[in-house]
């Protein structure tokens, strides 16, 4: 087992997310930080058959010039994160990695993220079919290069614009016959997604974009028995939102009205103040509270580009009950994390629970991993303490043993 | 049925917390409002054999001269609850009820209860016998005169100092001889958990005063066939702890310092300002960090009398938490809820549910309620969606029927 | 002096501001509440020669079928202001004053406007001048009628859509041409702010709506020897603005961004839920800062319609700034301010200034009055302080005597 | 001009707000950073004759041993201020200055200061006059080893416990005679500032502590005709306080109560821990409301020790209002600010003004500075902008030439 190794696949490598993983999984692997913030390295789950961070190899895709090390440099002099000490302790993993990010595929991309393409060699391909090859070739070389086990993909890339599903996503074979006949047949994430699966590695999406949810995918991903997981992980606002509204309802308290205002200033900031990218978010955001109370309250969900906070989101709630005859009662939070540092741990867990499901056969989507994600896939359970339960019950297997 | 009444007897029963539960429980008899808060109202226990609120009788003890109206439009005036419609549309009951109320029996009162007590015909015992026996002799009447199925006690007082247990409240037996002999063998809110007990009523702790918490009265409990309850309601800013500490701990996020800072004005918070009277207060509101986090992080609670707010209690939360590579993070809540409005209904839920349970004859402290409490008797577990899975489960019993 | 009566006549009489006015005025003259909130009532401006509350009769226009009694136990019953009791007090005056409140006079009104519209006899002007002429016959009749000394007339109606000034609005001759050739030579606001000071009355606008703020209407008021003062009275979030901005500025401290998110429920934020109308409160709220800092910050005013919060406007401020050796950090405040309790006071202060500027000789704009607008028309200082001690120059020469 | 140098002697030279100031002073003298945060450095003082930062040679006393490169990297990796960059840019220089700082002077000092005494050589004094001899031989040897044309002295030491005065301190003469014959006849705050004044060096206090804060030292002062300011640096919270009182006050918005809630954790903090220490913090906090608002509401300062906060103070400050007709309203804010990079501007500010008083021969306390201060000596103005116009008043002479 000391010469078994993983590989970790990030679309959109370079961002705060991709870079964070990648400095956070060298520092684990060297023993310069603690695994706080990652759920696998809970006490809970001991025991259960991970891989170790030491195991690790990092790739992936990004549309921008840059390495791992000037990337982590620019977080920490922007949002005050990592440390000089712990960058220059990671800075030759960091080296080799930055040399396994492969230039971004773009197919039909908007305004927002075509400006963000300053990598001279990023490739426009010319029909949805080369995109996909392309990926596909990326991510096989990559294996064989390190020689790697398992892979697993994961999507840390900006959102893109909301993408409707039509008849051509419901079965494997419409979408088939679509990407051949139709330019416009998947976005660019569903692209990633689809070579993902295809080639035979576990494929995670932590955005709001489409990615591999659809019918026509889910079949994709069983046929081949991949293992896949979204969408949009619950690193802040929503996550509180799915302790507390489950709080109102189990104390009757009727919720009349929940405001949430969100502001942040990276990467995923500038993407999102391109209205029709920051519809998927605040949808995503939004819609779980009615799943939670059990009736709809009046609800407002707004984000904001705010360039001065950089990697910093900052939001503000301000939740409107009212409690036993009548009476109105307020109850308001500020949370200030630092969306990176709070979303790469995350990356590693889901990771290591995609690579174990693929070991173990599981194709598909995997329900049991609803606590990572504000719209996890299949699954209508929003109560972010029965969503863990259902992680727990999922887990207990390994631990018997 | 439609005969029978059931009694609700209240210690402290002109306070904001025992006015406000006579209101509502007139105000549910007549539908006047709905029963928003109460959980026991909840679409989860449809089919439970639950008391209807038109068939409870309210009586109680205190110190102070007034009535429940008189009392009821002080909070209106002060606190800006309730409607005039409302209390001129439960007058009449409230008129009635107020007859019930006995004066309070006091017995070695410290100084910020005894100049509450403006109410002549308040009664100095010179024993705890004597004391004891005066209550018993006050309920009893009280259920013999309106011809009651059953009573419960509910002890909805101002908070005492802690008191300490010692061998003397390990068994019953050494707790009857230590109330022959001990003049302060026991403090008063345990003197009227003693008198309740023994006469055969079900008892139920809403504050963090001593009452039935010791081994010798649970002893006394079980033999007499009586369920208990306690203590101190979680109604506000502990509540929001015991939902958002589980997601720290969940999330594998290190909390660094919990900082939580209230501030009130209604009668309790006069009593609060005794720093005697305080101690029992933060005490139990600083317990369960640690029992939820499984580690100690620095926590500072404290609790400040500010005349302006009344029965509005606001509490600002400060959580400074690590998370991944050492990035520390914060979220701040703010807590602004009507004490009375949010204790009240929970004094409902928990008669009905004690009522029940004194009919299905379990005696002793009831574990299953936890959910209720800040210091849970009997139970470690804090984490507020787990306790109330243990509500859950106990109620799933009557419902499968 | 014991027999003159004053006019306040109200535009948009029946809305929370109008009626809160009315309220306090009656309370005033009956001394069943103290002049809190009220500027003129300040120590420092004792011995000015203001008219007192028992002078006032109320008058005005509105689109709504209700009564100053009626709207009250509405704003009661919704917004938890004023008291039974002192509601009750003002009765009879209320019942005399709604009779002097006439049918609102549209023209051209958008739809926001026109679906408030419920009282039947209110009346569509086919013209601008016919417009003008309905308004002023009420007013003078309502003069006559009380034999009144003087009028104030103040717009306190929703707010408009914003209307750009064009050559036309330069000069009176040019305004009056237009009148007689351009149907939609004024908005509704500006034709009630014409009708006034043609007729000879004093005009305060107290919304972002365009009202009298053109040199026209300037020049008018010139010439007619009738005071004018505007625009938008400065009442929470931007009140705080006012104050805290000076202070960054005053510090050195530079402020990187400013970010208010406002939430409100009464009619006003109905009317606001229209993005036309919105524009101009955005607006006025936004234009400040840079006015006040020397530099422009990235700013972000949003206003949204939270209809569980009724008059109760909340507002939450995020300022982030920037220190010594490029340190940033955070300032947040929350609002929470009854939005007709916190401007009526203002409406009464703006009647006692307008009315004595006029008995003065005063015409045209008053900048001295700039501290309580969030506009202040001709005066580009908005630091309150310094805005403060303009009216405090203002006033001292009645002082002196 | 150009050989010109000056000393700036900080007694606590190596805590927080030493060191940033020594790290500022140094990068601001190269041009590294922009002079953010310094009042002397507005637009509004250009042409006053200031020391350039260039000119400044630093030294000082601290009881630790440490240099201002090793305090400055510690601040960095605790609370994230300053960067790798600007320490390694200012490295020579403040290794030069770091030799400049002696051993400080106890007397009599108590066990929250003797704690924090790490430097082997601190001097333990066996008098009054000994301390106040060691110290003026330091300050000059300082002055002569670096030809400086001035120095001023500034305490930026930790907080001692309050010091009432006595008939002692009320001449110059009776204080003499004290300190040869009573032992407790000034805390060792006051000795530095008579040590610094009777030496004739400008003494500016930053502190709560005593310092030069009594007649006897006020007539010293004017006696060696040498500047004093003092005391204690108006950075944060109260800062805030001053400009948002006024406001409640020119509404004539009456402030119910006031509640401020600090959280920190740097030096300060641990020896605010000492009850006794933070006495003389919270009074001073705590005094301004009743002068700014003409009334005292009821108010309540806290501060704790939250070691995780580090140099971030935090603090919550809840404001319950009455506005008009009795509705009470609330603004609350949250100030997130680092203390030692908001005092270390001001120390520089103070130095320029001490130095610049000096040569103008003003001899004694300076009560233009007041708006510095939390407790101005001598002035009974707390409102922060009409202090800012006494400074602006102070320095427009200079500026007309």
């Amino acid at each position: 087992m000391s010469d078994r190794r993983v590989g970790l696949w990030l679309i959109g490598a370079f961002g705060g997310v991709g870079t964070t993983t990648a400095v956070g999984l060298a520092a684990l692997a060297k023993k310069l930080s603690p695994p706080v913030g990652m759920v696998t390295a809970l006490g809970d789950f001991e025991g259960v058959d991970f891989d170790t961070a030491d195991t690790f190899i990092v790739g992936g895709h990004d549309i921008r010039q840059t390495t791992f090390a000037q990337a982590g440099r620019e977080l920490l002099e922007r949002s005050n994160v990592f440390s000089h000490a712990l960058l220059a302790g990671v800075g030759p993993t960091l080296e080799a990695w930055s040399k396994n990010v492969r230039p971004g595929v773009l197919y039909r991309a908007n305004a927002a993220i075509s400006t963000m393409a300053d990598r001279p060699d990023v490739r426009e391909s010319s029909s949805p079919r080369m995109a996909i090859e392309q990926i596909q070739s990326d991510v096989r070389a990559f294996q064989s290069q390190h020689n790697l086990s398992q892979v697993v993909v994961i999507n840390v890339a900006s959102t893109e614009p909301p993408f409707e599903l039509t008849a051509e996503h419901q079965t494997l074979a419409k979408l088939r016959n679509a990407l051949a006949e139709n330019p416009a047949a998947l976005p660019m994430s569903s692209l990633y997604a689809y070579a993902a699966i295809d080639a035979g590695y576990a494929y995670v999406n932590l955005t709001p974009s489409r990615g591999a949810t659809m019918p026509a995918m889910e079949e994709l991903a069983r046929a081949k028995g991949v293992p896949t997981a979204g969408q949009d992980a619950k690193t802040g606002e929503t996550l509180v939102k799915s302790v507390l509204a489950p709080l109102f309802a189990k104390r009757n308290l009727r919720v009349l009205s929940w405001v949430g205002h969100n502001i942040l200033g990276n990467r995923d900031g500038q993407v999102l103040s391109d209205p029709q990218n920051k519809a998927s978010k605040v949808k995503s955001k939004d819609a779980l509270l009615a799943e939670l109370l059990g009736y709809k309250p009046q609800s407002l969900v707004s984000i904001e580009y705010v360039e001065s906070l950089d990697d910093w989101k900052t939001a503000w709630d301000h939740v409107h009950f009212e409690g036993f005859l009548g009476t109105k009662m307020t109850l308001q939070f500020t949370w200030q994390g630092c969306d990176s540092i709070l979303a790469a741990p995350l990356v590693i867990d889901l990771a290591r629970l995609a690579l174990r499901a693929h070991r173990r056969g599981e194709g598909g989507n995997l329900p049991a991993l609803a606590c990572f994600f504000k719209s996890p896939v299949g699954v209508d359970e929003h109560d972010f303490s029965r969503q863990f339960e259902m992680l727990e019950a999922y887990l207990a297997t390994d631990q018997q043993r």
